[in-house]
């Protein structure tokens, strides 16, 4: 049996993703810590994604160390892992992960980066292979579905390549982790969706102390 | 003890609380039933509210006949209504009602309506009495609290009212009834509310099949 296509993220109430973009070499440059808009950057960030960072499982995948909290929020992030065959992701989530992320990336799967950068496989250790599609998103899918067998693809991000899944009709479900903060400004998850080709059902809804997990299933009006 | 003040309102996945606006005596006006732009704001408004209409609260309040459903959707309503021992609403909000609501509005208690129409109050069967406050947002908010006693203020809408509350610091709590629904285009909750001047946890989530209901208290940072 196919698996499903689906996206999950964490939101502000006022539907953010992520704080407005800054170059993200600053971000990752002994320089950038200096600088304002990374700080402010960062400060958003670490908001939005309070509830994730002191997880159990989250530290295990980026080897930040033993330890950590267990409970609905960690059981969450590690099923969305778990359930993950193959990811897809766009030029800007790569370029900003080849900087973040350790050595050993996290995903220890196939990921299929939506680039125009013609680039050979680029194996890590730990079963993380990134691979360069430069004819679309349905190429990028339908590899990663292959390469997924019978678990789930997640389209990994950014908002835009998100938005362009959602577009096309391509995803199955999402899960959005709703935090309770408001961001003002940034990059939104749902800007340029055109609602009239997307009808949602709310499937769950889960509190834990930090955010709601909402899960939607997508059908075509 | 005095009471607490408050909002409550449903609000589309992707942040809004209403489509975008549409002249108020169109809606209401036979030729504007058959206007484009008044059967979208329609269609769009009975989609974001579809978890409140059918509920036995709501038709009984607004004399809509028996019946109804009953569950937690219902009882949130019931609560919500029981809670508020005054309302302050915006001049854009009460001018809509002016033609929506029922001869016998659906309020029960005194509404204080921030505008610079000078105007007697004006009582209406089964209790509600609207009063016309020049001065502000303070003056009504100070009137409302004193015409609630030990019950709950309500800042009943529209958008811009809610965001000035919020802004001036005086909403100690909201809740949002969050419909699986993206409208695309519309009227923002949160535009316009600056997020380093509030801090929010989230108290209270709980779903429903229909929508999400959340609870947040506001701090300041």
């Amino acid at each position: 049996m196919a698996g499903k296509v689906f996206f999950s993220v964490t939101m502000s109430l006022d539907g953010f993703m992520a704080p407005e973009a800054v170059p993200v070499e600053d971000v990752f440059s002994p320089e950038g810590q200096n600088d304002p808009r990374v700080q402010h950057w960062l400060a958003k960030w670490s908001k939005l994604q309070a509830w994730l960072f002191p997880q159990r499982f989250f530290r295990e995948n980026l080897k930040l160390g033993e330890g950590g909290e267990e409970g609905l929020d960690n059981d969450i992030a590690r099923a969305t892992y778990e359930r993950t065959g193959a990811s897809v992701m766009g030029r800007r989530m790569f370029d900003a992960g080849e900087l973040a992320w350790p050595e050993e990336a996290p995903f220890h799967t196939p990921v299929f980066v939506v680039t125009h950068t013609q680039r050979d496989p680029w194996e890590r250790p730990g079963g993380t292979t990134f691979h360069f599609v430069n004819d679309g998103i349905s190429s990028a899918l339908d590899q990663a579905r292959a390469a997924a067998g019978d678990r789930d693809v997640r389209i990994a991000g950014g908002a835009e390549t998100i938005q362009q899944y959602l577009g096309a009709g391509l995803i199955d479900e999402f899960s959005i982790a709703l935090a309770p903060v408001l961001f003002g400004t940034g990059i939104p998850l749902f800007d340029r969706v055109d609602p009239a080709r997307l009808t949602l059902d709310q499937t769950r809804s889960d509190p834990s102390p930090r955010v709601t997990h909402l899960t939607y299933t997508v059908t075509k009006p």
